[in-house]
């Protein structure tokens, strides 16, 4: 598992998180045959295109032998023991999805799970992201937002003793306006809050919030999928945002009609997760953008805290999504087989979509269920597949 | 039809408009078979009963035996001469669903019809409601929401003939606040502005909006289903809230949780028209209604004129609901045709609702559903019975 692992870090220095092509490599062939993968695409195109042919659907192919070479030229600069090095240097510790902790709400996702994540701070990722609440909106936010986020994001993390409302975690970004305020809140209430950065984590962006963000290594965390040394390019935030859209419900406070915070909120729908949006008055042009979502139905109208928490997954309920088994607790008998297990997800599916997911043929992919159908962790229902909830769960 | 027309404006002085015994009679029977009807309740109770039992959805004869004595003791009181003396003094006209220009609008309710309208003003009412938006809101407005009525307002009663979008008539009550802003900005733009008031049309209610409503009167116009002289009880204005509900869409701009605004979203909801509302900030006890509205989906969530003109009913499109045909043109060969063909409404049903709406048994309700079949006025759809649209429509 160590090398399983090792390789995960390494596709984390060669491949951007935006990168759909490596995603799609590692989780059909495992990190490990995905970098020998890459060595083979580069020294025999013809040999590589055949290895993947039978599992690919249209044009990823030809996206990977063309990625290929760029992940390529990345390797002799990326050192595992460099990266551990810098990963130490700034006090920060790394997690892959074969960890303990590794939160089980980035499973399941139509984007692509992180191939790594760098935390500093002691908060339970994996609690924190089941049941907590991403706050995003505006840089240039307005009183009024600022007010709003303030009472909201202070109210979550508070929970309410009194009425048996347990606390829960704020995740925003690093951002001035609606994300430090949140933050703010979350902390002045003793509550965990978490900042998902989109570069690395060694360093604090913008340096006008570092003191906030220094305080989050304490009081909760900071987190990003960014190797250590990455600066924060425009479009790691975008991939970024759907770190944050992962939480258990989406509150957009303030935000215009192109707002980047919208782009979370449609990671969210994409993660079929809830959208909520606090209204405001219809002359500010920083509500435009929640007048919208709401408009459209595609975020739900929130005033106050207990209507977030309606929204929201129940504290308590498992970390993981309906259906997911921690990986590491799924015997693979056969490469396919980890692959089928990937793709019937948290969905399901027939044999057919399963197939296509897993960049497997029908028939490789129905060989696979059956042999997870016999270890008990995946099942036929109706005329399709679905995981076995987890004993427990 | 002047008897008819004149046992109508008899009934709108024997029964309150929120009087669902009358209206229930009224429609059952006819205007002038219900005074009748009226007569030997009061002689002959057990004669009565026997009379409307055939006909009568549960408990409906019991209610109507129980309100003969209250209409008949108003009978010697309510003069048609004293009423048209009354009328023409307060320089009104009145009119029924006899007349030509009453609104089609008004059909086809849960809501009865009322049985007269008094107007001053010039205003085609027909058009007016067919088009018209109705703005409500609280009396307490704020500044936001006075300026947002304002815009509105003003946008939607001026239309934009660059763009081609025609003017719509602006329909609310005669309150300080939300309405008599609305009316302001209509008439500031020279457009049609209609106040519906409670009480008689020769009270000008609230007195601190007199010069308002007098000003609507010449450009605009101000009508009520009160005849002259009854005082503005609550129940009138909760009644009224439905004429006003009517219109094509109904915005409430601000209104708090229990506000009478939200009556008028419910009758709206009631007869199938559009409810819009205009959002604000959530710290604002008044914009507390509409979010409530919008976060239940019983409202669309409107920012501009153009939110709210997409809601509306197209300009130039018949006045009268689908599948609603002028009264008139209507001929019907026996009494239980013409409830059966009000029961139809514009909802349709199969026979069994057609006939509890009409009062009719089942088999009734065949025999002249099959007579108005062969008439043309309605047809079996499915296993139901709808109106034939009108001819142009």
């Amino acid at each position: 598992m160590s090398a399983e692992r090792d390789a995960l870090l390494m596709w984390s220095m060669l491949a951007e998180a935006s990168d759909e092509a490596a995603a799609w490599l590692v989780m059909a062939l495992g990190p490990e045959d995905a970098l020998a993968w890459v060595d083979m695409a580069v020294g025999d195109p013809v040999a590589a295109t055949a290895r993947l042919a039978p599992h690919a659907p249209p044009g990823t192919v030809d996206k990977a032998i063309h990625a290929a070479p760029r992940w390529a030229l990345r390797r002799p600069h990326s050192r595992l023991d460099d990266l551990r090095r810098r990963t130490s240097a700034c006090g920060a510790r790394v997690m892959t999805r074969l960890d303990e902790g590794w939160p089980g709400a980035f499973a399941d996702w139509e984007q692509h799970e992180p191939f790594a994540l760098w935390v500093r701070g002691t908060a339970d990722l994996d609690a924190a992201w089941a049941g907590g609440v991403a706050m995003v909106g505006s840089r240039s936010a307005t009183s009024y937002g600022e007010h709003v986020t303030a009472d909201l994001a202070g109210a979550l993390a508070d929970g309410d003793a009194m009425r048996g409302v347990p606390p829960r975690a704020v995740i925003s970004g690093g951002a001035y306006g609606i994300d430090a305020r949140a933050h703010r809140a979350a902390l002045a209430v003793g509550g965990v809050s978490i900042a998902v950065l989109a570069g690395g984590i060694d360093r604090l962006y913008p340096a006008g919030n570092g003191d906030l963000l220094e305080r989050l290594t304490h009081d909760g965390a900071i987190v990003s999928e960014a190797p250590p040394g990455q600066a924060p390019y425009r479009a790691r935030f975008l991939s970024r945002n759907r770190l944050i859209a992962a939480a258990s419900v989406t509150v957009v406070v303030e935000a215009a009609v192109r707002s980047g915070a919208l782009s979370t909120a449609r990671h969210a729908m994409a993660i079929n997760r809830p959208v909520a949006a606090v209204p405001g008055p219809v002359t500010s042009m920083v509500s435009g953008g929640c007048h919208r979502l709401i408009r459209e139905q595609e975020a739900v109208l929130v005033s106050d805290a207990d209507d977030v928490r309606e929204l929201a997954a129940p504290i308590g309920a498992t970390a993981r999504p309906e259906g997911r088994e921690d990986r590491g607790a799924v015997d693979f008998a056969h490469p396919h087989d980890r692959a089928a297990y990937d793709a019937v997800g948290g969905r399901g599916g027939d044999a057919g979509v399963v197939a296509g997911r897993a960049g497997l043929t029908v028939e490789e992919a129905l060989t696979s269920l059956g042999r997870l159908e016999l270890s008990g962790v995946v099942q036929r229902v109706g005329g399709g597949w679905r995981r076995v909830a987890p004993k427990g769960a």
